[in-house]
């Protein structure tokens, strides 16, 4: 990351640093080649959070490799959609690392994050699409934004939304989560004049087809202002609200 | 019917009936019986309203035929998806006869429907969903049910809604009728305790796929008490409406 | 729910309650905030029966605290698709609490509800859409709605349901439960002046898309008079019958 | 077709034709090239009725061309649709030609078909979908198979039908025709053991999704013995009701 | 059955048989309640073929109980999609039963067939869709159809079909079993005379979606004469088959 | 809410309210309180920007009374997918309002909009999807942000993009506008830092679906900090883009 | 690129670059470096075929400014999906650019392509699919390919196909045209050693989708050494066949 | 064709055939004939690569038996999407052969191939691509194709591709392998003038729909040559590249 690079640059001006040594430094700095894997270690420097982990389809393996590499380059991990086994693993290495089971998510940071001053709202319709939350309340905690959780505000009862128009009034941005009709994210948006980065999940039955009823109603949202990331994506809906978070 | 069946093996038994014959009728026995009796059962039924005609796909003629025969027979006539020609050859014949253009419907009575106490309320979210509204509104005022219209109070600006709650407590059946993400079903049950009727309609644009987003959206309603018909279908929901509103 | 607020209201104009433990009673009013669940108390005043819990996604532990919960302020529970895990918790501590394996739902009231006159006939295609109908039948059991179960009538041997025409018309509601091709909503639609609620189900295989055919199907009824709820969604209309049979 | 070849078969034989001259006309056998076509004359050798032509896509000067080339070596022609600007060209050519304009199909024979003993039985679930049936009815008549038209029976009037269970007892091949929920197929497969060729066709609206909603209903039809062709395809489930109606 | 009806009837007739016991058999003849199934016991005198269990879904107690009725009643059994342990329970009582696992058909007669001389030939793309056709096979067996199986000739290597044209020519009737690309049908049915029924299985991967391609390749089939039933259903295209093999 | 519930307590206590109509109060509170409290709200947020009219579906005379309406109390007027006509009989009364033809955007603002620091970049990946981006540009423009359009940089020839890395760079937030496979939003998130708002457009034709292949795409985007709006939506990707350009 | 990472490094210690400026070119390194190679690089690609122009929703003069551009640098110019306007236009211009109407396809060369060697056949499954082949043949007449176009062989008549086996042994690459099944690339895949490119085309009505039932069929295709591009993508399968053509 | 039928005329004028059989050989012509060619032909073909088995809903029995015959007259096995069941078996058999377990093919050659000049590139977007790509590379392997795979360089951090230009300009035929978005297809196609060969894999969650998103990616690649094979298809898109891999 540039701080890293800044200091290295920095001993390479004060002659604290050869520049071979240096030179072995950045010599991986685009991307590093595992065979299985070509870590994208500039990614850092060009997008300000380097390389996230998608576990699904990874060997164990192949995961901690990766890992180890990225912690060791920038100092920061986030893996997604994981299990126990690798947090085991990474635990026996690593022993500050967190993780939560119910959404599959790891992350680390060696050093801690600067805090934004921005605040970040997570909306949730129901109990059951806490996992969605919780992946993406890491994320931020990772990336240094303050966020909250308000759950279970479906719009069968509304008033429990209402009730916290203070909230939702203090947040500079707000990530809706819901599944089955998926209309809070609309409601939530006529509310208020923040951007709303809806997610759609999984949760429901029989024509809620896996979370897509759930998406083409974000995406048909009457209401401008919202924006829709992939199904069950907490990870994708905080990233984004981060990079609009400043 | 077991006393059809005795007298037929006791044809059998005394020798006025062959086997032969006995058995074609035995074939026969559970269809022959109610068919007869069903079309009895069902005239008492249709007393109440008659075949409702769906114009598209049919011809002018036909439409005008059948129309003709229903009025003479019933007295209420009720044409659904037809058009200003249709109109204009039975206006000449039943100089009454009532046409709303954008909807396509058709409606005419030769005598007042009785009226009833319980109230219909028809809520759009939008102003371009008012023909599926308008054809609701007909059904209703033909079969007698009094009937309110709620314009433009779609969840992008939910204060709209929430300054009607009035008017949602005095009615005794709603019509939710709503394009796009169609998430005021939903809403609105979960305001009040009467039953929500959905009519997703196909307004909207790219992903609302003609009206499947509005559709899929009401089917997953997380409010219960909320029930769907078909897109655009105004009239079919009038009529479950008028149904339950005794 | 309304009884219990009015017997409150009374104790405080009686001077049997200080103003103070009222307000503490119904300063929840509006909702109990758990963390993971915000429990809308009241939707019982609101919509007359209280919150639902939708079991799955949840954790035990989370829908055993709202369980108690709503039991303690509303004293009526149903929890919709749950498990033996879950009853048998809830068993320790309300023994009287029932459970239909099958469709997994639980169910239990303190007192008898008050019962109605209107009667609603569950209609089954065939017997593997028990479970569904099983869901229907608690859920107007303890909405207080006489109820009567008519099984495997489907379209295939059509005698069998002209047989039943007296229950049909005895009905003030019905429900009709069907999978595979799902034409028995018409069907029966076109035999009655009863609101019909078509509920498609999972059961079939191939092209049924696990209830998709069954829901174009009910969705299209050529006979006005249905409307749809979502895929095995027996709950829903149960809960939108027992609205409708006053 | 066979008749033919015996007769040029039998003229060789008898030294009435050169051998020179039978290899003219059946050098062309296997089929003809036109260049943008490529004419099967074997097929009606092979499959008992020549080919048939598509109309849609192909250009009038096309279509007539290979119209000629079928009639000179087959006798019959059968065109699906097509329009009235191709009929009129043709209708010069062949004052006796048939057109049905609603379907769009032209067919003609120079000689009058065999003619069968089983009678191939049409039912149609509303006048909607008259066009279908028309087009499978030109089709069994130039077949040669006894058919008659049974229009606007569908579930919503179930009596209609039951009327009618001594027409449905006499055919020995039933084709059902409906769109919208398509219902039909398997009420009427349910009473009778003849078997039933489904045509779902485009008649309806909103979710029936240009007849895939009565598509879907016909394929998972719970009732054994009904089989489907594409939506809107009469002539496809003429075809293959004349094949089975020896 | 009619032939046990008939006994019946000449029993009453030649007084071996008291009017009463006559009418205490023939009374359940519409259908017989078991209170979860409604079994129709008419079925076979009306279509000449008993009920056929559809087995999924439903508990080995329900199918049990439901087999012996028809057993009993019609001498003829035909399960479809069921398991080894209701195969077992079944195989105490009729030690002669049936039963082909992959398919998870049960099949048994009390008395044998009358064998029809028609022939149906079935013909398999490739060899996992073998358990369909063993569903279609032993539903031919047990109905008395002569039936063939040529497997493993999908048009991949083309030749092994054509290799076949004498078994082609000597069938009545045709089933075409196919999965991925399901081009079989289309195939067949351009070298043949035959009705062509056509099963699309769910064999295939990726865009195969579970048999939806092979289902619309067969529902567009260019060649006439072709009908399609729903995927995997080898029962379905048989029952088809024998009806119109006579 | 717990002092007005306090205040109602006493009140029954004191014999001011009758038991009845506390709690008839009680029913309504938590919707009652805020509804009136939303209005007020609502007005400060709309200070913001008005209510934008989406002409597809509205008449002509409703559009123009809303548009007047809206000018006269905001001074901004916004109408998308409307046409000329609607065009013409609004630039009489209003001279100075504009018009794209393309897109069928019509806006117009009494006094200039406050100009904000930040700066939108549009992106499109084909001369195709102009219409769209004037859409989004004309909504940026209206709202006082600083736009600049880059056109046909699709990743069929990437060193087009790659050239403009400059401008890129330059840019707060970036709205990309692609059909066909839209594959340039996930390639332009991964070269910055800066939120992508992805806008599928229904350019394309075949397996594009109407813009649904280019959504899927968006929605699957490998490179974090992508969100996606509807199809065609040029308007409201601008509006969520400036409300996060601050 | 180490070199370039040295040389900066050299220069930060000499002190002839500061560390921002140092740490700003390693921000973008990676694309800076290979942005301008590709350039480079591409021009030398394009040598061999210049952009194509996809003329829907373009413009005409939009059209015809690429066009010339194209023209006057490259002296080749192929746009497919237009029109007679724009081709009159160019005609004025380009007195030889030659246009087919029914595919839309305008296509110009300044000088004569050097002809290849190997051979592309178009095999066409019915007439309709010409203006598909007319796309293929025109596109691989400028890029210099020897074309031979077989139409109408469709697998319901398969002799004709069968009968060109010599046609089909002397093609290099084989493109294989056809909507409705499609089945006709499994088949002539099976038959060959040669690439099958395969083309759905939305001939077909019904369950064919516009295309998409004949995109299933060749993406599950049995036979390998097939592969699809898009339906009705004529020129897109002529461009890849003319690159493997070589 | 026309010389058998001289011949066979002939024999009818010398009266050495009988009209009757005359006939019933004219109408097995085109198919007898060409039938045995095929076989012949067939043979030819297949000196190229025998058939190849795919495994799944296979037992291993039956795989096993067809492996030892394939092996035994071609002397080269490929089994997709099989197991170590199977595999452990043939090792038994054939010690040498060769398996991988993630994707499930096994592979063996008694004789080693003839190796190609030609080099076939493997490019995958991501590291749980490897499966595919590992099903590609034996299935090239075997074919005698010289094979690279390029891992991770999925267009998320386009410059690991762009780093490797040298390889992609050096491979003859390039394979990409991606899920997701499927994005890398277009771009690889766009800096390359090698034909690409697209495969979507089922990597990715949520509105990926198991590779429907990347497979309709692939399939709008606005990039002309790139053509595509099913999804996770690396067996097909490995034949059909070293089909023209020359």
């Amino acid at each position: 990351m540039s701080e890293n690079i800044e200091r290295l640059l920095k001993g390479v001006r004060a002659g604290r640093l050869s520049t071979d040594r240096a030179l072995g430094v950045l010599k991986d700095l685009p991307y590093k080649d595992l065979g299985f894997a070509r870590i994208d270690n500039h990614r850092a420097l060009r997008r300000g959070f380097p390389e996230v982990i998608f576990g699904k389809g990874k060997t164990p393996d192949q995961i901690i490799k990766i890992a180890r590499r990225i912690i060791s380059s920038d100092g920061i991990l986030l893996i997604t959609r994981t299990d126990t086994k690798v947090y085991s693993r990474l635990k026996k290495i690593y022993p500050k690392i967190k993780f939560d089971k119910k959404s599959g998510i790891i992350y680390y940071r060696t050093t801690p994050p600067p805090i934004k001053t921005g605040k970040v709202l997570i909306i949730t319709a129901g109990t059951a699409d806490l996992p969605v939350a919780e992946e993406a309340r890491a994320t931020l905690e990772i990336m240094g934004d303050p966020v909250e959780i308000l759950c279970d505000v479906g719009v069968a009862g509304l008033h429990r939304l209402l009730d916290k128009m203070k909230a939702l009034g203090e947040a500079d941005v707000i990530i809706v989560i819901a599944g089955m009709e998926g209309a809070l994210a609309s409601v939530v948006s006529g509310l208020v004049s923040k951007p709303v980065i809806a997610v759609p999940t999984s949760v429901g039955y029989g024509a809620s087809f896996g979370g897509v009823a759930a998406l083409l109603t974000m995406m048909n949202s009457c209401s401008p202002g919202v924006s829709v990331v992939n199904i069950d994506n907490g990870f994708g809906a905080a990233y984004f609200a981060s990079m609009i978070n400043k």
